[in-house]
């Protein structure tokens, strides 16, 4: 056991503050990673806060790790001392599922243990995530990451980058289809990015015209402003694939019409409350509304090769740890460009 | 002009009456026919009492036509005097668009002339359907019917069983494809035996245990007890496919924890009101929720070709013209096995 700083919310209702925990000894199959840098997610507010119900604390929230390997099992075959590498949502999972053979595992059927706020796969050891100095995560569920690019950067692509990789990938993203992006946030803006670097033809689809030049900045080809009735109304019947970021309740209903023949509308933000869904609008061209989660682990490390290939991460704004509490209110303002990231050196 | 007697609705509340309405002359490409069977559809209700907006009176309900060809235009190629046709849910399309030229007619982008409270494409001439002696529709909206099969079980094939082939087709069900029914009615029987003869296993989903004798004796290989919470839990992650054909409001979010991964439930009834829609159960298995729209001409024909393969027909009640109102508040009280036909010889 080793003791860690870290960070942890204590309820609910307070902000986070200092908190000291207990990482695992490193076993055969363990990778003891120092975390160097950890994104903060929309999700670690909705959990910190309970928003989804079942919250556990104390809680120390971060799934978007990057950090240096510091100590590795004895059956550690992929990763030595000094390795840079990831950890993501999952730090194990069932592996005997259908899903998790078929590397899958973030549809694990049976318990797919997040990298904090849920437990090991005993069921009973409580996980605890990145805002912490140092993580020990089975081999299996680290990625190997690229010193080419700048590592703040690379951390939010462990969550937001796969989120919207997976769907991107799943429904065909690439030459010739026809990609919206609902919401330029953490996850949308690398929608954008990876939608365009797959070449497809990418249009963020916003209320707010403000948002255009950096739209287009990140690489969208087209931008529309949703509140112009007569401009949504062109694009009816347009889009391929809609990704659809946008965590709080908004209607769905006129996003699903922009879809053409076969659409879909993935759902990878995910509003509290079940948003009512026109059913005519599916029924008129076969357009479906789908969900998508994460990645699984052999696709999150495909994504950071991606990613290393075409020179893309985060766009971030690096914070130090006593900032936390001031960076969740700005970022439930959407007062960031896209993703905070915590230096954890300044733990 | 030929003056055909028929039954119409003169208003959104009041009943079905004797009504007479003119035929175009047969022009070049037109088939006249004499009408034989008229199913009765949900639809028909939904639309005579304008429970969808829009409706236009006074209107002739009825899209699930079979009759005999009486005279042809001198252009068609396709059908003589003497031949069985059916009709369905279209008379025309607008042929140019995408949608059109891939032979789904069904999503047509720019006007479906649909068989009754619609227009032609000159957007003008009113359309009035089956519950009449006789129609002239254009050759490349009319379809071959085998006489192999009894007629008036095959009349709700061009509306109910084309509902329900299409999406069983183009979602794959087949051999290995677990496939689920919910709402035994005349959607719901179609699917059963259109599904079972694909060779998918089929698992009626129903809140009514008394209807589990019926469904075995369509095709279903299972019966699921939906107010059974145990026996609904032990179903979960099971399906590839839902087809649901209730077209009230019920509550769709346990069926969506039933699908497997990447599982879809395709809707092919209409609720009046747009259901609410949970977000986690999609996230959680990269679930789908999608709509479907009868079927195109190309399709239609396949479908009616498979059946008289298969022996496949309609379950249905035959009843006499002068019996519909009557007919409606039994359909509504789901009070027949499975499907009205109106034998339009009592009129």
């Amino acid at each position: 056991m080793t003791e860690t700083k870290a960070y942890a919310a204590q309820s609910p209702t307070t902000p986070l503050a200092p908190f000291r925990l207990e990482r695992r000894a490193v076993g055969p199959h363990d990778v003891q990673i120092e975390i160097l840098y950890c994104g903060v997610c929309h999700s670690d507010v909705h959990q910190a806060r309970d928003e989804w119900g079942g919250s556990t604390f104390p809680m120390v929230p971060g799934h978007e790790i990057v950090g240096r390997v510091t100590e590795v099992g004895a059956e550690v075959r992929k990763f030595q001392t000094g390795d840079l590498v990831g950890v993501g949502c999952m730090v194990d999972t069932c592996r005997t599922c259908h899903n998790c053979q078929d590397g899958l595992e973030q549809y694990c059927e049976t318990h797919i243990s997040f990298t904090y706020n849920s437990t090991l796969q005993d069921r009973t050891t409580r996980t605890h995530g990145g805002y912490s100095q140092q993580i020990v995560v089975d081999e299996n569920y680290v990625l190997r990451v690229s010193d080419r690019l700048p590592l703040a950067g690379v951390a939010p692509l462990l969550c937001a980058g796969i989120t919207t990789y997976s769907p991107l990938k799943h429904w065909g993203a690439g030459p010739g289809k026809r990609v919206g992006v609902v919401g330029l946030g953490g996850l949308g803006h690398m929608a954008v990015k990876l939608g365009a670097a797959m070449g497809a033809e990418v249009t963020v689809l916003s209320t707010s015209p403000a948002k255009e030049a950096d739209a287009r900045a990140l690489g969208a080809h087209r931008f529309v402003v949703t509140r112009d009735a007569a401009a949504l109304k062109q694009e009816r019947n347009y889009f391929d694939l809609i990704i659809n970021t946008v965590g709080s309740n908004i209607d769905l209903n006129p996003y699903l019409t922009l879809l053409r023949l076969d659409g879909t509308m993935v759902m990878v933000g995910l509003p509290p409350t079940p948003p009512q869904v026109g059913i005519f609008p599916l029924v008129g061209q076969r357009r479906s509304l789908a969900g998508s989660h994460i990645g699984g682990i052999a696709e999150t490390q495909e994504m950071l090769d991606f990613c290393a290939e075409h020179g893309i991460v985060s766009d971030v704004e690096v914070i130090p740890m006593s900032s936390i509490n001031e960076a969740y209110e700005r970022m439930l303002r959407s007062d960031v460009k896209y993703r905070f990231v915590i230096d954890l050196a300044t733990l």
